[in-house]
């Protein structure tokens, strides 16, 4: 690794590989872009035009076998992340994967012990984890600012796209609520409740003409009775925040729950009156001539500064997020998918050697 | 009946009935409290004082022969709601009736049988559909405002109350999350739905030592499709908002939802843009002098002014609220108990004579 420069390639040339580069330009130099991959060459070529990203590849093996990378970002549709993952991992590649890091847990499993035993760099891009709010709040949690938490409820629901064939609407494509959105509920609730894992999972779903889950209601429930009760829609938008209930208060995370800006504790205190606490925390200012195509896309900046924290330090695993941490939510996902009779092709293919 | 005086009897002399009178005495003496009886004459004569009452009794029977009372207003604790009734309808008198009008739907449809058989006034003092903000809801679901209403979600949540021995504690005295809170959800999920009975329901609740359910997490699914969510507490508290969900946007009323003053209409527009409307409602100025012991208890003065409309016009039933609707409110609460396991005394009681 040259000093001090993290390296990444860039696997996938998309909107969110976009914002991701975004982030990076912000970094001044710290964390830089030197290559990237897509299925066409000349995808790869404007998208390296756009960054000034030295070299442009039309397969993603050229970019996992280029030795000026360090680690790679990949950002292509989730039932292609276990095999692209799986190609970088083994040409040596440290990896930033986009959630849900794989289609189930066989696979995951798989890919953490071949990054553990190559001690390869592999993190989830669960960016959530990395915005200072999200920090914070999981302080005040710990602190026991509402005394004992009891129930968890987030919501992640959003307009119908009326065409069918959109990939939002197609499992083939890794569309369906669960695994597009649910995987934000889950990890939320996987950090508020510190990483316990449920000893009950309920799901009520509903899909649609292709066998996508287009509404998933959850209810997980940890070992102290403590409930979590997610709505995911794919028909109706609603609010999608989040709110943290215990003994003696509520905090409400702020939509969008998972990459907010802010959150209000309201508190009972000793004498029983009510307290509300605002807490803040705008995000990073938007550079002028860039922009972002994900709401509050320009969060991704926190993600990448830790991941080059993280490589600076020579860690090759998130504290944030452990991969023990990544793998429950993935088995809580196998789960309720069992629950709801929802088979994707991953999970008849055998892994790969 | 005295011309135009609609002239009640308070039968109970807690806090809901001081907060009623309390309503009453906006009403300037359109509508006049007459007599008032408790179990001890006591408290009945201390509740006559404070609000000028003539008359105060020691048992309830006397107040339901009283000649000069049109219409009685039942306020003791749920549990005894069926008997005191009867004997209302039974001695003439037309009943306006605290919620949950009885423990379960059989209870109610004898009330019903008996109010119409004699056309005496019964009503269900559901005052959440008499605030302005409730009409006006109504009428913008109705309107289509937000497409199809696809998902309704409401909380009622509130902090433990550590006495065990508390009523809201203790099932023989009405105590619960279902009857005490769910009640209002129910309700309001059944005015959204205009009235449709749900065909699926699915309850999880947890019990505290005397066997009242503490958490209810309630989920009805109506004949398109469309899911009701509730999630009731009584060991932590929530944001207690109701938020209706649609294919062109949702509606999000303030907390506390049964009793609110104002709702947020988010649109998505033809053109795909998001509008927000803001519909505010404040509540009547509380006169100086006055108070009442529950949040938003001035509300109750719409609710006392619509029985007084509908009596005066002549009419016995309420047309925001039909005992039909009220009725299958209580079979919903009823399949709720059979699926928790949760049996009143007067589930096994037979009905009186």
């Amino acid at each position: 690794m040259s000093s001090n420069i993290t390296r990444f390639g860039i696997l996938g040339s998309g909107k969110i590989a976009t914002d991701f580069c975004t982030a990076l330009s912000y970094l001044a130099g710290d964390v830089k872009a030197v290559a990237v991959a897509a299925r066409a060459l000349d995808s790869a070529k404007d998208f390296a035009s756009k960054f000034d990203i030295p070299r442009a590849y039309g397969s993603y093996e050229e970019l996992t076998k280029d030795p000026e990378v360090d680690v790679i970002y990949i950002s292509v549709l989730h039932p292609w992340h276990y095999n692209t993952a799986l190609m970088c991992l083994q040409n040596g590649k440290g990896i930033l994967c986009e959630k849900p890091l794989t289609m189930n847990a066989k696979q995951l499993e798989h890919l953490i012990s071949v990054a553990r035993e190559r001690k390869l760099f592999f993190m989830e891009a669960m960016w959530t984890r990395y915005f200072p709010y999200s920090m914070r709040l999981r302080e005040l949690i710990k602190e026991g600012i509402i005394g004992d938490v009891k129930l968890f409820q987030v919501n992640f629901c959003l307009p119908p796209i009326d065409d069918a064939t959109h990939r939002v609407n197609d499992p083939k494509l890794g569309g369906g609520a669960l695994l597009d959105i649910g995987i934000y509920t889950i990890a939320f609730s996987q950090m508020v409740f510190e990483g316990r894992v449920p000893v009950k999972t309920n799901v009520q779903s509903q899909m649609n003409s292709l066998g996508a889950d287009v509404f998933d209601h959850i209810v997980l429930e940890y070992d102290q009775g403590e409930k979590s009760i997610h709505t995911l829609s794919m028909v109706s938008p609603s609010e999608n925040h989040a709110i943290i209930s215990g003994t003696r208060g509520y905090i409400k995370v702020d939509a969008p729950f998972n990459c907010s800006t802010g959150f209000t504790a309201h508190v009972i205190t000793e004498d029983g009156t009510n307290t509300t606490q605002r807490y803040d925390y705008p995000l990073p200012p938007v550079i002028p001539g860039t922009s972002f195509y994900f709401p509050n896309g320009v969060g991704m900046v926190h993600e990448a500064r830790y991941v080059h924290k993280l490589i600076q330090s020579g860690k090759i695993e998130s504290d944030q997020e452990t991969l023990e941490e990544s793998l429950d939510i993935m088995k809580i996902l196998d789960e309720l998918r069992r629950q709801m009779g929802l088979v994707y092709e991953a999970d008849s293919q055998p892994l790969l050697h």
